[in-house]
């Protein structure tokens, strides 16, 4: 974290409740919130009548670092990582709410930096952060949960694909894995790769689409698309296939690539963090719009694949304390 | 920590996904639960079309000692504390999800230990757990959001007591006070008031029962009941008086008090952490089973005083930096 802001006015001095107001006086409520941050609980419409939920937990120096991205990248992130999960379950979010755990000596810019970054996130998606809390740690712990409305349809879990089932995607994969590297090698451009790594861009209607098509599974890529489509083929007890064919790195990844003498295809197979959507699909559907076909379900015994083999490297997907 | 456990499994050797299976395995969910852990996010009913949310976050040293209480205990009040919040709203419980950030030499037993507590809480609350999280940190942190239903009437804000209105409790106050000056003098005993500051026992369905026999407002006592009736008297723009000779402390507490030179009464009205209930109803309502009257709404002008007169110490609440 940058200590350069000595003049800064810090956390501990800004005391909670003024923090508090700064992190939710002055911001627009939508519909959805009935109830906004003040109270004991926040309220929320969950007009479907059952409401998804999901949380994460995000630490500086395992999930982020300040030195790599801003407060408000590091607060977009948290929020859209959360998001995805709830769209990967075919909902609508409707709200999150957060948690800070931060030393006392924290700039209080860093926690509103956060904020506003959070803000920002929530309202691309169309929603608002509804409530939170904020207390004294050691390091710097972002916690977040999201809320989501299903108006109506079954949730689209992991665990319905069948042999046969289209598998199609929707959004980005490979330029966060892409930025990372960037970054990890000292660099902070090009833009495009390195800000795909500080916040993804989840696209949350594909969600509500895909489970309105008739989607059988789904799941947002924070792993890495083989690793996550394991997770599918494991619940479904079903094997997947994918063509590299229908996935090819974009030409600013293959650039990337080659100027770091990476592997760019290796990037877009097993690179987490860009929340883009995989779904299966009953075989002939009009797949909705932005969705494309990356593969097809096939027998248990299969497992995953790639081209119909097995794709064989260090890793295909990580643990949280395995691997960081 | 204790750490003394170099022979158990940390939570670094169990990894992500063998520490979320010893968390919700063989757990058994409650009719709320629509969706389990294990996908993206879960799916809990939401029968009013509303959902009452509320987030906190506990730190190791902050919030909890683990040479104090046992990992059982620290799980049971992390839901304890939430869960207060959304009955502080009039709301029952219907769900919590829990984050779990921690060192990963952390002996694995911790975290089933915190887990064996919160799904304890939750079953006497007759919710379940519904997801989670689990990574890295130097620390040890719990995120809790918990959720609830308001069964078709208003949520009890902090801002609707009225002059006139009556106040009363239902719950222990000061207990916990006790229990951690007991504690801080460095002795285990007397057990009653210990306990009571390793987990608290909020009177959940009394935030129902208020609710429907028509509280004007509500709030759960975490800071100390004249800081937390402040908040409600900020809120509803009111004063509010309490009278000592409804507030005696128990014989218990008086006892501890006296032993340790300390002051019962004063634990009373400024402790915090029993999370017991504290509300305002209209004038001649008949309270609740379980409440009991402990003063009256004033005018704004008037503050929150106790026997009619502004009670003057070094501290009547906290802040979660400025005094800890």
């Amino acid at each position: 974290m940058p200590r350069d802001t000595s003049e800064q006015p810090t956390v501990a001095q800004t005391g909670e409740f003024g923090l508090i107001r700064a992190l939710t006086e002055g911001r627009a409520q939508p519909p959805f919130t009935l109830l906004g941050p003040g109270d004991d609980a926040a309220l929320v419409a969950a007009p479907d009548g059952r409401v998804v939920a999901s949380t994460d937990v995000l630490v500086e120096g395992v999930h982020f670092r300040l030195d790599w991205s801003t407060p408000e990248q590091v607060g977009r992130k948290a929020v859209a990582v959360n998001l995805a999960d709830i769209a990967a379950m075919g909902a609508l979010p409707s709200s999150v709410l957060v948690g800070f755990a931060c030393p006392g000596e924290t700039p209080a810019a860093v926690l509103t930096g956060l904020a506003d970054g959070m803000w920002a996130e929530a309202e691309r998606a169309g929603i608002g952060v509804v409530g939170g809390d904020v207390v004294r740690s050691d390091n710097l712990v972002v916690s977040i949960t999201a809320l989501g409305d299903l108006n109506g349809l079954p949730p689209v879990t992991r665990a319905g694909a069948r042999p046969g089932d289209v598998v199609a995607v929707c959004g980005r994969l490979g330029w966060a894995a892409s930025g990372l590297v960037v970054l990890g090698r000292g660099f902070r451009s090009p833009v495009g790769v390195v800000n795909a790594h500080r916040y993804p861009e989840p696209p949350y209607a594909a969600g509500p689409a895909a489970a309105s098509a008739g989607a059988t599974a789904m799941i947002d890529v924070s792993d890495g698309l083989l690793a996550d489509l394991g997770h599918i083929a494991k619940a479904s007890e079903v094997g997947i296939d994918v063509r590299t064919e229908a996935l090819q790195p974009d030409q600013r990844l293959q650039e990337v690539a080659a100027a770091l003498g990476a592997d760019a295809q290796h990037w877009v197979l097993t690179g987490g963090e860009d929340h883009a959507l995989v779904a299966t699909f009953p075989p002939h559907v009009d797949l909705p719009s932005g969705w494309r076909r990356i593969g097809s379900v096939t027998m248990p015994e299969s497992g995953v694949t790639v081209d119909g083999r097995p794709y064989v490297t260090e890793e295909t997907g990580w643990e949280h304390w395995k691997t960081s």
